[in-house]
C-alpha cells in the first residue's frame, strides 16, 4: 500500500463486523434496525448494510437522503429538524420513496405544507434529556398541536415519536451509559404508551451508538438507529462503546519531520484531514492516538503517543519515543470522532484491496 | 438570495479590499507579496490576487500547488515540509514553472533526489519561536548540512530562508504582534546577514497574517506570506489583526428550532461546516457568532449571541433574544477560523451576484 498524501482507510472486515454485530443486537430484540448513514455517507458502505438484511435508514439532512435514495434505498427518515426551505428535495423524493421527516415545532410544518405535493411521514421528535432538539415529553399541549394539524392534512401521516440521548456521549462507563438509557426510554415509551391506541402503528425510534453498543433493555422501543458504531473511534473507546479493535478507520499520514528534543513528530495530516475534534483523556487533550501500518491495516496505538495539535495540513505528535520513527514512513491515525474525519476526507481507501471508495460530496 | 441549506457567503467587495490593502503594504515596504492560497483554494479569489499585480503564491501541499499552477500560476512555494513521496507531481509541476519546496531536515531532500527529474528550488524553513516545524536558527551544521547537499546536486537551487511565526495567533493585542514579530523577525534576518555573501540572490520569506497586517518594520525580509487575510475571522478579530467589517465570508444557516426558554436557537449548520474550531472571548469558549442577513450581505455580530456547540449537522446558538428569531429565517454566522470554514464548504456563494464559486475538491 503506497501512500502519498494522507488517506483515510477503511477496513472493511472490521466495518462489516460491527454491522453485524449491530444488526444481530436488533434482530435478538426484535427492533426495526434503522442505521443511521451519516457517519460514513457512501453508497458501498449502505450496501454492506444491505447484505445484513437491512432496508430502512436514517440520514442528517435532506441532501443525504437524496444521495442514498439514488442508491436505491426507499424507506429513509431525515433526523434532523424539518427546514421548510428543503420543499423542492422533500417532494423529489416524497414522489418516489417513503420520506419520513423529523418536527420539533409546528411552525416549519406549517410552512411546508403549502409547498407539499406527495405524502409525507411525520416523526416527532422527543427531548429525553439531551436537550439539543425535541418537545419535552411532558408538553403534551405542544405535542398535540402538531398531532392535529398532521391529522387534518391529508399528505402527511403521523409515522411515530424519535429521540436521541446524545447526552450519552458525556459517559465514561457503562452503568452511566446504562443510567441514561433508562431514564431516556422511560421518557420516549411513556410518549408512545400514551399514544399507542390513538396510533396503532406508529413507532418509538430511539437510538445513538453508546446506548445501542452497551444497554440491554429496549422493550417499548420498536427501532433503534444507532450512527458511529459503523467505524466508532476513540470517543467511543473512552465511552465504553467499543474496544481500539472495533475502530475500521484511520488516516495513514507520512512522517515529513522529527524533532526528538522536544518528543515530537510532524505528520502530513491536519484540520482539514483530522477535523478539530479533540478528545480528553486523563491529563492530556488530544486530536488523535498513533498506529503503525500493518499489513492487514494498522496495529493497536502506541503508548503515550497522541497528536497534540493540527494545523491547517500539520499533524504534531507528541511520542516518548520519536527516536523509533522515520522520515518517509507512514503512520496511522486513529480518529477522534471518525464522522468528522470521514466527512473531511470524502474518500475511503480500502486496506485489503486498495481501491477507492467514494462518498457523498 | 434564497438560502436553503447552509451555504458559505463571500463578499467580494470586502475581499478584494483585504488584497488590495495588502498588497499596498508590501508594496510600500519594497516586499514580494507571495499570498498564501491555503485559506480560500479558489481559482476565481486567486484571480482576484492577480488583479493587484501578484504573480507568485504559496500554498500548502503539492496538491494545491497543482490546483493553482492548472490556473495558470508559475511561481508556487509549497510551504509545508518536504514529503518525498510527492516525487510524480514535483516532477509534473518542477517540469512547466518555477516550483519551490520547504525543507526542514536532510533526510526528506536525499529520498527525494533520486526520483527527481526538473529543476527544484529549496527554501529551509527557520523555527524563529512556533516550534511546530523548522530548523533553529542558532544550528548552524544542520543548515550546513543542506546548503552543502543542495550545492552538490544539479536539479537543486538554493531559495532562502522561510519563516512562519504562527505563535502570533496567541496574541490579544497589538503590542504582543509586535513583539513576537520583532523577535521573529531579528531571528530570520539574522540568518539570511549570515548567507548573503554566499548566495546574493537569496531571499528572507516571513508572514503570517497577525504581523503581517499590525507590524511596520519588515527591513531584512524580502517576502510576505500571509494568508487568512483574504477572508480574515472572528479569531483575527480577537488577535486585533482587523474588525469585523473585514470578514469577508460567513455561512449562511436557516433556522430549524427556537428554544426560547433555554435562550437558544438552532440552525441547519453544524460540525461540518463550521469545523470545530473554537474561540475563547473572556468567559465564553464559542463557535461563530451570529449577525442578520443584508441585503449587501451581513450585519455586525449579535450582542452576546454566539454558536454555544455543533453536532454533525446542528449549531446551537446562545442569544440573551431568542423572541428575535424566526423558524424559516435564514442567519449568518461568522467563522472563528475562515481557513477550515471554507475547507469544509468547498464553495462560496457571492452575496452580490448569487454566483457560485468553487474551490478545489
Amino acid at each position: 500500500m503506497q501512500i502519498v498524501r494522507p488517506t483515510l482507510l477503511l477496513n472493511e472486515t472490521i466495518c462489516r463486523r460491527n454491522i453485524r454485530r449491530m444488526a444481530t443486537k436488533a434482530a435478538e430484540q426484535s427492533l426495526r434496525f434503522r442505521p443511521h448513514f451519516k457517519t460514513h455517507q457512501s453508497h458501498t458502505v449502505g450496501r454492506w448494510f444491505r447484505d445484513e438484511g437491512v432496508s430502512a435508514i436514517t440520514v442528517s439532512s435532506v441532501a443525504m437522503a437524496a444521495y442514498f435514495a439514488a442508491d436505491g434505498w426507499t424507506d429513509i427518515t431525515v433526523a434532523f429538524p424539518l427546514n421548510p426551505h428543503e420543499h423542492e428535495t422533500i417532494n423529489q423524493l416524497a414522489s418516489r420513496i417513503r420520506l419520513s421527516v423529523t418536527v420539533v415545532n409546528l411552525e416549519a410544518l406549517q410552512q411546508l405544507v403549502p409547498q407539499l405535493l406527495h405524502p409525507l411521514h411525520i416523526f416527532i421528535e422527543l427531548d429525553t434529556g439531551y436537550h439539543r432538539t425535541g418537545i419535552a415529553p411532558a408538553d403534551g399541549a405542544a405535542l398535540e398541536r402538531i398531532l392535529t394539524f398532521v391529522e387534518a392534512q391529508p399528505l402527511l401521516s403521523f409515522a411515530g415519536f424519535l429521540s436521541h440521548a446524545g447526552h450519552s456521549y458525556a459517559s465514561r462507563s457503562w452503568s452511566q451509559i446504562e443510567a441514561i438509557h433508562q431514564e431516556s426510554m422511560r421518557l420516549a415509551t411513556e410518549v408512545g404508551r400514551r399514544y399507542r391506541d390513538r396510533y396503532p402503528s406508529h413507532v418509538v425510534s430511539v437510538g445513538d451508538t453508546p446506548t445501542c453498543s452497551v444497554a440491554r433493555d429496549f422493550r417499548g422501543a420498536d427501532e433503534i438507529r444507532p450512527g458511529n458504531f459503523v467505524f466508532y473511534d476513540l470517543t467511543q473507546c473512552a465511552i465504553g462503546s467499543c474496544t481500539e479493535a472495533d475502530v475500521a478507520v484511520a488516516l495513514a499520514c507520512p512522517v515529513v519531520a522529527l524533532y526528538p528534543e522536544r518528543k515530537e513528530v510532524v505528520v502530513h495530516g491536519g484540520a482539514v484531514h483530522c477535523s478539530k475534534d479533540a478528545l480528553q483523556e486523563n491529563e492530556v487533550r488530544h486530536y488523535g492516538k498513533v498506529a503503525r501500518l500493518t499489513e492487514a491495516g494498522w496495529g493497536s496505538s502506541l503508548p503515550d503517543t497522541y497528536i497534540k495539535s493540527l494545523s491547517q495540513e500539520h499533524g504534531i505528535i507528541h511520542t516518548p519515543r520519536p527516536e523509533t520513527f522515520r522520515i518517509g514512513e507512514t503512520v496511522a491515525i486513529m480518529p477522534v470522532h471518525s464522522c468528522l474525519m470521514a466527512d473531511a476526507m470524502k474518500q475511503y481507501q480500502l486496506v485489503a484491496s486498495g481501491h477507492t471508495v467514494t462518498m457523498m460530496q
